[in-house]
């Protein structure tokens, strides 16, 4: 079997620990075995490894979201990105032609379609295994996770089952879709047995390809990827669960918790007092998540949760949690932390003045091994101390050995690169010029020196 | 007139925004005439020059204060400060000297002496008028202002009148004191027609010196500062106001606060929202005062206060204000913003690795004209990078014109200095090394170059 993990998300409904950079699949908060902390997507992939299923794991994502999760899950996952943001058919359409033509799936290869981030349990892989049963010996073309409603939710989609008995794989024949329903059709719909729709599908690779053939076929992935844009703009669940002849469901009756909120969150979490912080004594249901290198105080408040990153500082009521993601959209700032590939970067420090002369202090630490492309900037110069670790600088061409307290200065338009050799090499970087963007990078292959 | 200003403090109640270096009287939160904002002592300083009061004000302090008020009061008072921090009674016995042997005051001149952090208006300094005149028509040997009390607190001292009507001048004599009585001896206190004690006295110099000189006598001011530890560590309440033989009091019926905790500041700040804030529907009577670069975002809470600065955080309910100072006893913290004689640092961020070597990264701005002395380090590099304004840099006797962009790289014990010229100058520093402490200076004269 080949599962599909669906990693998306915005990063603006646990503002200000997830970001455009860092969705809250990967902040690193839930409780591990080990009483460590982990992320969402560690959690899952620890939990699809450990349940039993036999398969390989290809992350659909974009490409905002390559670096963290080469960082948190390295080479154990395969990772797909889309060439530009459209929706959840053309996302999996690209990921499944990926394993077609890439990874060279046969088409009657089970494939399991996920989210990656319900925080759930061991049943819920338990459920799937039994769904790529049902696919695989015929008893239905599609076949969808049922989550037990809890209560009359009017944001779920609803799945409603024939009536009569499951068979004895559990499965039980979908005669109709509900999306979103009013609290009184989701209470009717529950007394008819209804399900929430879980977002989970096991399908055959040739059922879920003939639905992508219908707009693009081709025969190299490349090809195919470049075509991106000929999918339309359409969820998964209306281009393809609704059209599917032969659906069927699969009650999974276990813990399922939708983690997108801070009130949500705050009951999952490794503790409920995390960083730097001192509680006052009178202080009730507080959730703080502190990852500033400065204390929070807390006293006299009750049901709150504060939430500090180098993005910004949340103080909410928790029932009034999902309202953030409102706020949020209408901040225009850059993240100030960010998980790459070769490590993470935390803005200390920006100012730009009124003639347009900008300054941008980081610290930057990159893991063992891992380098920083051979570049040059037209527009600003940068200097980096070392405050700990070995690595390689390479200027203009010349390589050299630095460590602790080395100055590397770069001037505008001088070449340059940092490899960490190997431990973690931690430096703070000042930049300064204008204009201080993105673009102004040209990057070049690690020379030979 | 004289007038002794007491400025002290451990800047404890005010945390985040107040430190060991910036006491609650040095933030500029208070709304000033022109719509801007002030602090509390320079509002106090506006006011007594606006209040027809004739006299020159010095101001007691500590030497860590000795910077902010250069840098907010300037040239317009003196300043003396203590070798080491003892009591209000050789705290002004100490200042009392001065006026006497460096100023030159006559023994018959009327000292007045007063706090420098009380919230209130025009009619309190008129009081100080007639207290004045008490003094100087010889009606009491030491008159203070009595507070019409406002409720039964439990906090304050207490001056009880002699019954009978006051003099023309408003004053009537005093019979006792009471410290801090219980909330049924203040209700009773207050139905005699006691006030509460506001810390405002007039003596002449001459009587004040004479309390003085039972302890030390010195003809010089530099000789009787060495002999600072002879005074005993004792109140001016306990000294001098409670041993004084002839004592008046004239009672003064207006605005006074003192805004030593949040709940009370909030009612005077010049607005509830300072900074960066993002007030959602949902917020009621709350102040947020955000001194950070980075967005405080606060929705569904109420009656709290959210201070944020570059120490630290604070989320407190506003009715709970009074014990945050209790916490912040606990916290081991170097100051991370400073106001000093030649401007202003703010840490963006320091480390310490386990084997001892540390960096810390600030980001300093130099007045104009302002320098940082000829000095040298023996455990530690810095590298400045300047990005903003211009100035003159001396590395080892050699002086050079720095502007935007210039990266001074200082290495251990080379010597370095550096001055703004017309404008502000503004640069990053870098330090790396260990133990990266204060005493890690040696300071020398500019040099002739």
């Amino acid at each position: 079997m080949q599962l599909i993990l669906l990693s998306g998300g915005s990063g603006k409904s646990l503002w200000p620990l997830s970001n455009d950079a860092r969705s809250k699949q990967f902040l690193s908060l839930l409780e591990a075995p080990d009483g460590g902390s982990e992320s969402m997507i560690c959690r899952i992939e620890r939990q699809i490894r450990k349940s039993g299923l036999d398969c390989d794991i290809t992350i659909a994502t974009n490409i905002a979201q390559r670096d963290p999760i080469l960082s948190q899950l390295g080479g154990r996952v395969d990772i797909v990105t889309e060439p530009e943001r459209r929706d959840t058919f053309p996302a999996i359409a690209l990921t499944a032609e990926w394993l077609r033509l890439v990874k060279g799936c046969p088409l009657d290869e089970t494939i399991a379609i996920m989210p990656c981030d319900p925080y759930t349990e061991e049943g819920y892989f338990d459920v799937i295994a039994a769904m790529a049963e049902s696919v695989g010996n015929g008893a239905a073309e599609l076949v969808l996770m049922g989550i037990t409603p809890r209560y009359d939710s009017t944001s779920f989609g609803y799945i409603v089952p024939q009536e009569g008995k499951a068979d004895d794989n559990g499965m039980l024949h979908v005669t109709r879709f509900v999306e979103k329903p009013s609290a009184q059709s989701a209470h009717d719909l529950i007394s008819e047995g209804a399900f929430w729709n879980g977002g989970v599908f096991v399908i055959k690779l040739g059922t879920l390809c003939s639905y992508v053939w219908e707009y693009v076929k081709e025969d190299s992935f490349d090809k195919l990827r470049a075509r991106y844009c000929d999918l339309p703009k359409i969820s998964f669940d209306y281009e393809v669960v609704e059209k599917a002849e032969n659906l069927g469901v699969i009650p999974f009756d276990g813990l399922w918790e939708d983690l997108g909120t801070w009130n949500a969150l705050s009951k999952r979490l490794q503790s409920q007092v995390i960083g730097d912080v001192i509680m006052g004594r009178n202080v009730r249901h507080a959730t703080v998540v502190n990852e500033l290198e400065m204390p929070v105080m807390c006293e006299g408040v009750r049901d709150i949760v504060v939430a500090a990153s180098p993005d910004g500082i949340l103080v909410c009521g928790k029932d009034q949690s999902d309202r953030i993601k409102d706020y949020v959209a209408g901040l225009k700032r850059r993240p100030m932390y960010e998980e790459r590939r070769w490590g993470t970067y935390r803005v200390l420090n920006y100012q730009k003045y009124p003639d347009g002369f900008e300054e941008l202090t980081k610290t930057i630490t990159l893991n063992p091994g891992c380098c920083i492309s051979y570049q040059v900037h037209h527009h600003r110069s940068e200097v980096w101390t070392v405050t700990n670790g070995r690595g390689i600088f390479i200027l203009d061409g010349v390589a050299r050995e630095v460590g602790r307290g080395d100055v590397l200065d770069i001037k505008v338009g001088q070449l340059h690169a940092i490899k960490a050799q190997d431990s973690h090499l931690t430096f703070i970087e000042v930049q300064a010029g204008a204009p201080l963007v993105e673009e102004d990078i040209e990057r070049f292959d690690w020379p030979e020196v």
